[in-house]
This record gives structure tokens, C-alpha cells and sequence, in this order.
């Protein structure tokens, strides 16, 4: 599949900061880059009172970079409410026009609104006939968060499957666009020595850290409804985790790789509710300093409540029941306000079974860290000699870094807008995943309302709540970022 | 066991370059590093014509190093011919003389001699009663080689057991007083990520190269009697298969490592005749350039003969018959004149059995390497996805480097000295282990003799004999370095 046909990109919602910020520099990208052999057309909807000239007018003021100016040059606008008829009409009569003019073209519909409108928009795009394919596709990219629980994300799904089938559905998790994400499947598979060790009789234990240093920022009503379980845990965290327990695929290939995704995340244990409260952490930040930086707490920012019981920090211990993980700990974390931006998975292998040097001891055992963002790299620590007369033993690291490579990698949203475009879904949720992920994440809210959890006050800049570092101290373990 | 006690260490042949390089300067840096806890004297016995003062006149004029003169002011001579019993019995009467004045001592005998005196010196040493271990205790290093095929080794152990236990016996390889050989079995057995990997079900070969780009330089009366195979693979190579292919030691200990080399020794195929000219390569050095500088073939060298069938170069196709390795290839090579001087073990892994990326029959396996010289390191090749939209994979090095530590290494004569003083002899190789070594280079020497295998002459600062190509070529592989 290649995108040679023309296509039609039309953004729902598309005065946000979406458009201007990632959706016109990754088209303009995928031109330059040669990877658009047909012609491209923005077309963007919203409620703002715009008309072409004047939408183009604004992307100008704000988008930058290579090429972006054609690319805007050849932008359209709609007027419309998502809620309104006329507006998804006055949609399929432009669509028709630009068609008359262009040849048929395949539409892709990017769903950049507020989730409160995802349905109206579902809705308005099946009555006005647009999602049904003729000479070209059709197919939605819906932005996360989809749901705020399992309930909501089914519903929300077969409001979508009124309209769209599954195989015209990508549900976008940017994370999964990141290069070091797809690392982790051409490390695991396309190497004979690490799979024969990624089971159960020689992992002992893996973590994944997704700290964000910033605070909340102009996100403070969403975040207010959400937390960071089903802001970053839901999806990106679990994401993650399943990339490194799943079996290997039959193929590269989007259903082989989501059936192995969605069978890890299955078999997830799903925890009783008075045993998340041992399972899990909630945190929230208090004031702290960033960067020799004062910055204010949570429940200061605007537009949170004054006794907000929202977490902004999240650690879990999760245990994968199947024949390879079965025993083996996943700890994930994810937090606002952390000591330094930074997202790592590490595999830590068991020790050597036998002490055979004096003062073996000391060392820790191998562990391999996947370093996603700053920085991308694969780190092994292994332990060697110290040069001298005596045994004297120490960790060493074995490392690797991306930018050897001298590429710079591809944008995340213009990997995940190329892939959507030439209808690869391998990147993107499918509906039981997306539903399994929240079977999880409803499990361990359903503890937090049961156990009535507060969250633990951590002051920004630190590492989270002392109960997340007790949370692995019990089991005889710690974070390796720290 | 520490060096506490007052030592004297006798050096038969101490007029030998191996005094004024190695020992002298090996003694004053276990002075100054504290490793020598009592008092250590070096009594010289050789057949010149010197007493204490010339014997230390000539040290003086070509020893370096710091704190050497200290060691010289304190070294002895005894003038002695190896196969005269009065020198013993003035040797005897002096070390006795050297007791009475500083206390009674342990005392190692370093055999620096010419190996057609060792039968003698063992014989003289017994005969004048110098074996016995009475307070201090008696000790032997035996330097390389150790016979020439199983029949003369087994023959020297006899003689030598006539008047030494085994365990007073320190049979030197320096190649064992190396920091990397060490470092291959603090590798394998202080990680858990290597064993499990470390047999024919993941490992697909190993390749050994220990690469002189010296010629024969002064040694060519010796190395035409011994050859390659004798001079290094004997020794070096095997000895470097062994810590590659043993099973874990019930401990680090002497007779537990060497029980496990032995093992290794004793379970490689030993070639038919018939078999040998299709599972190794002979090769002689003919003229070629080397640091861009003109040299001589073998046979132009002094004291070579002009129709010389000697070879320099060796390379071996071994099969270890056991669970662990059986149908993983050993390639050993080595030579002289080769492009450089390096050694190196090199592990490969097989590939992954599954492919699942377009293009990833490109990647190499998996393949770890241990530089031993120059600039000891391990390196690990990995498969890894180029940055960019395309899954491009491409090998990339995880790479460690001793030097990182900032601890020099230990020189391997000051290391194997320690180690003799001490009465460690894990690192020095037992009887059976140097019989067993003969056993499997007695079988290819049979085979040469034969087939009158002539060797094939390869150009100075080449990688050795198309052949050896061939060898791995033959079977799908090749040389890591070339």
C-alpha cells in the first residue's frame, strides 16, 4: 500500500493547537520527505466563523517550518458545529466540489475536538453519508482519551461501529509513533539472544517510568475529571508494557501484532479492590522546585479544585498471568511534576544462580534499560572485572545511542498520520485493546473509590510519593531511575 | 594464602632475557603494591661466569622500572652448569647461607632454561635435595613449551613428578595471566544473561584468533622444531577455548576451574589422519609488507631453512563433543605476520528464527566479541531500526572498554608470579590439562604428516591462507576480523 492516491485530510476541531503544532508541519514533512506521492488536501472544520482565506490566515501566524506554507496554501475551511446538520452537509458539499476539481480522493477524518463531541461528530459524519467508501477510503483517527472507563469506551465504540467499520478505526496513541516503541519489537525479534531470556525463568522484575516534569498546565479541567491513570497509564504505560510481554507475532502486520497485544493485556491480573490499595500508589504533587524553579502544587494551579483528590502520580505493581510472565512483577509509573522528563522501560534479568566470585555480591544483576525519551538508547549493565590482582568486580554499561545513527527521527504524529494513510493500523488501538486497557484501569480505580485512596502528597521535583519507592523496597527492589 | 612469608625465588637460566624483562620488574611492582608482604630475594643460577656483584652489574644496565634498583642491590648469583651436580650442591649451600642470615623461606623455582635442560634441572634440583618442603614450601614454574607432543609431555611430567608433587607444580601460560581471560569467566558466571544463552542451542559458532604481526625475530632455531600449532595453539588458543567452553566450576578454585578445562580437552574430536587437510589450514609466511615496510618470507629469515615446511599460521575447525557445544564449530586461527597484532574470541549467536521485518536477512547475528589485545573490551552487535519512517534495521555495536575503569591491568608475569607465591595455581595449567592439549595437537600433527600437508604460503600483513577463508566459507561463515 502506498498513499499515490490523492487524499483529502479533514480535521475536526482544526482551530486547536493540533493543526497548527503538528498536523500541517507533518504533512508538509511526509512532501518533502517523497513519502506523498499524491496531492494532500487539508480541509478543516470547526464553530469558528472562518472562510479559507482567513483559516489559512491564522495557521500562517502560527505554524512554522519547511514547506508548511504550501501546504497551507492549499488548506480549506468549513464552517460548522459538531452538533449541527447543515455543518457536516455544507462538509460533504465541499468534499464533493474539491473532488470534481481533484479526482476522487480518500478521506481521512482526523478527530481533533474535546472527546465531549466525539459521538455528535460519529453521528454527523454517518448522516451526511461520509464514512461510507466509494472510490476512495474513509477512515477516522480518534485522538485519546477514548472513554474515561470501560463503559464509556464501549459505548463510544459502538457509536463509532454505527458509522465506521474497524478495520476505517485508528485510535491514535502518540507514543506508539515514537521510534525507541518500535525499537522494542526489531529488538526483541530481530535478535536471536534476547528472546531465549525474556520469560519468566530469567527476568526478575520490569519497570516503566513515563515522568513528566511539567505540571498540569492549561489541561486542568480535563485533567480534573482524569488523573494520571487514564490520562498516561491507560494507554501509554500499558502500551508499552504490552510491547515487551507480548509473544512474537506470526507477521509484522497490524492484526498479528494487536491479537499479541491484546492477549498480554488480558492477562493482566485484575486486582480485587482491597488489594489495590498494596498494588498501587496514587500521588499527587505538592509545591516544589523544577529547574531552581518555584513552582506551585497542584491543588494551587488554576482551574483545580482546592481539596482536589485528583492524582498526578501513579505507580502500579501489575502481574501478567501466562506461561511466560507468570511470577515476573511489572512496576509502571507515571507522574507530573518529577525530578526530570524522562520515560525508560528496564528489563532486570535474575542473578547468576551460583556466587562463584568472593564479593559477587556487590554487583547488581544485568539489567537492560530502553531509554524513549531523551535521548533514545539501549543501555546493558553487566558486571566485569575491575583490571588488577584481585577478583574485584563492578557493573559496567554497554550502551548504544540512536543518534550514532546520525538520522534524526521521524514525528511521531507524522509516522501515525503516514501509517493511517496507507491504511497500516499496526501502530494504532484496536477496539478490544483499547477495552482491555481500561478493564484494568477501571479495576484499579474501582480500589481507589472502594479504599476511599487519597492520594500522597509529593512535592514537585522529587521522584513521587516514599510509598512508590516502598512499593518495590518490599519486594526487595527499587527504581533504577532515581 | 597471602605472600607473607620470606621467599626466594631461584631463576635456572638467569641470564636469560626473561630476568631483566619480566621478573625483575614483576618483583619490584609487588613490592610496591604492597602484594609482597615478607621479604623477597632473587637468587640467578646460569652457567656464566658471574658471582653477585657482575650479576647485578648486568641487571642494572638493562632493567627499567620503578623500584627496581632495591630488588637488583638484594639479588644473588650462583654459577652453575644445568647439568652439573656441584652447581646444584653450591646452589643448595647458598640458599642455605641466605636461610641462616634472614629465617627460613619458601622458595620458587622459576625454569627460565632452554627446554632440553628442564629433564636436568628437575634431576639436579632433586638430587640435591632442593624439592623438599620442609618449613617453607618448595614450588616449580615450568615455562612454555612443555614438551612437543603427548609423548615428551607425559615424559617430562614423569621426571618432573620424580622429585615434585603436582601441586608444587606452576605450569606458566601468560596468556592466563591476562585481565581478559579472567574477565571471560567473571563474564559468563557473575551475569545471568550469558549462560543461559551459552550452548548450541543459541550459539551458532566461535571463532579464536590470536594474530602475531611479528615475524619469527630471533626465535627461529626453537620455531622450526615447533611451528605454530605448537607455539601458540597448544597453549594460548586452547587455553582460551577452554575458559570459553567450560561448565561452571563448582568454584573458583584451582582444581575445580582446571578440572572443568580438562573436561573441555577431553571432549574435542579428535581427527582421522584422513580428516585433518579438510578441518585445518597450514600456512608459511612468504615476503609482504607490513607498516608499510618490506619484509622477509619465513624462509629468507636467519637460521631458517631454505626449504623450511614450518608453519606459521594455523587454523582449526574443533568440534566439542558434549551437550553444551555438540555441532557448534571452533575456528581457531593464528599466525605470524599477520595484518595486525590482536586477539580475539568472538561468540556468534544464531540468528532469530523468525523473520519478521522486511530486510532483516541483511542484519548480521548477534555476535559478542572479546577483544583481548590491544585495548581489552567486550563488544555486542544488536540488530536495531535506523531512525526514520521506514523499518530499516541495521547492526549497531554495544560496546565496553576496560579502559573506562582507569585501573591499569596487571602484568601477566606480576600476576601468574603472585598467584605461584601465593600457591594459587587456578590460572596455571595442571598435567592432565597440558597432556589432553598435546593429545588434540598430536591428531592434527598426525594428520599432517600423512597427508604431507605442505603449508600454503601467504604474503607478510595478510590475514593468512586463502584456505582459512575457505574454511569458514565452506560453511556459510567467516572471519570477524579480516
Amino acid at each position: 500500500m502506498t498513499a499515490s492516491e490523492g487524499t483529502i485530510l479533514v480535521v475536526f476541531g482544526a482551530t486547536g493547537d493540533l493543526t497548527h503544532r503538528k498536523l500541517i508541519p507533518a504533512v508538509a514533512d511526509l512532501h518533502r520527505t517523497g513519502l506523498l506521492k499524491g496531492p494532500l488536501r487539508i480541509v478543516g472544520y470547526a464553530r469558528q466563523d472562518l472562510d479559507d482565506e482567513s483559516f489559512r490566515a491564522l495557521l500562517k501566524q502560527t505554524v512554522e517550518g519547511e514547506g508548511t506554507n504550501a501546504v497551507i496554501a492549499d488548506t480549506c475551511y468549513v464552517q460548522g458545529d459538531f452538533r449541527e446538520k447543515a455543518g457536516y452537509e455544507r462538509l460533504a458539499k465541499r468534499l464533493s466540489e474539491l473532488e470534481k476539481e481533484g479526482g476522487s480522493a480518500g478521506r481521512l477524518y482526523y478527530l481533533a475536538a474535546p472527546p465531549s463531541f466525539y459521538t455528535d461528530i460519529f453521528q454527523g459524519i454517518g448522516a451526511a453519508g461520509l464514512a461510507k467508501e466509494g472510490e476512495g477510503f474513509r477512515r477516522i483517527i480518534v485522538e485519546k482519551p477514548f472513554g474515561r472507563d470501560l463503559e464509556t469506551a464501549e459505548s463510544l465504540n459502538t457509536e463509532l461501529h454505527q458509522v465506521f467499520q474497524e478495520s476505517q478505526v485508528f485510535r491514535i496513541d502518540h507514543y506508539l509513533g515514537k521510534e525507541t516503541v518500535q525499537n522494542i519489537l526489531v529488538l526483541r525479534f530481530a535478535n536471536g539472544i534476547f528472546e531465549p531470556l525474556w520469560n519468566r525463568n530469567y527476568i526478575d522484575h520490569v519497570q516503566i517510568t513515563v515522568a513528566e516534569s511539567l505540571g498540569v498546565e492549561h489541561r486542568a479541567r480535563y485533567y480534573e475529571e482524569a488523573g494520571a491513570l487514564r490520562d498516561m497509564l491507560q494507554n501509554h504505560l500499558l502500551q508499552l508494557m504490552t510491547l515487551i510481554a507480548m509473544e512474537p507475532p506470526v507477521a509484522f502486520e497490524a492484526d498479528a501484532v494487536r491479537n499479541e497485544k491484546v492477549k498480554v493485556l488480558r492477562a493482566i491480573h485484575l486486582p480485587a479492590p482491597e488489594d489495590v490499595p498494596r498494588l498501587t500508589v496514587r500521588g499527587q504533587y505538592g509545591r516544589g522546585e523544577i529547574d531552581q524553579q518555584q513552582v506551585p502544587g497542584y491543588r494551587q494551579e488554576p482551574d483545580v479544585a482546592a481539596n482536589s483528590n485528583r492524582e498526578t502520580f501513579a505507580a502500579l505493581k501489575l502481574q501478567v498471568e501466562n506461561w511466560r510472565w507468570a511470577g515476573v512483577p511489572f512496576y509502571l509509573r507515571t507522574g507530573k511534576r518529577l525530578a526530570q522528563r524522562t520515560s525508560e522501560i528496564s528489563v532486570q534479568f535474575q542473578r547468576a544462580p551460583q556466587r562463584m566470585f568472593a564479593r559477587e555480591a556487590r554487583l547488581k544483576p544485568n539489567v537492560l534499560r530502553l531509554r524513549i525519551q531523551p535521548d533514545e538508547g539501549i543501555t546493558l549493565s553487566v558486571g566485569a572485572k575491575v583490571p588488577g590482582m584481585k577478583i574485584e568486580l563492578r557493573d559496567v554499561e554497554m550502551e548504544f545511542d540512536y543518534d550514532a545513527f546520525g538520522h534524526p527521527g521521524t514525528d511521531a504524529y507524522e509516522r501515525l498520520l503516514h501509517d493511517a494513510l496507507i491504511g497500516d493500523s499496526t501502530l494504532f488501538t484496536r477496539k478490544d485493546e483499547v477495552e482491555s486497557a481500561w478493564r484494568v484501569v477501571d479495576a484499579i480505580e474501582r480500589g481507589w473509590q472502594q479504599e476511599e485512596t487519597a492520594p500522597e502528597i509529593y512535592p514537585a521535583g522529587s521522584w513521587g510519593p516514599e510509598s512508590a519507592d516502598e512499593l518495590l523496597h518490599h519486594d526487595g527492589r527499587r527504581w533504577h531511575l532515581r
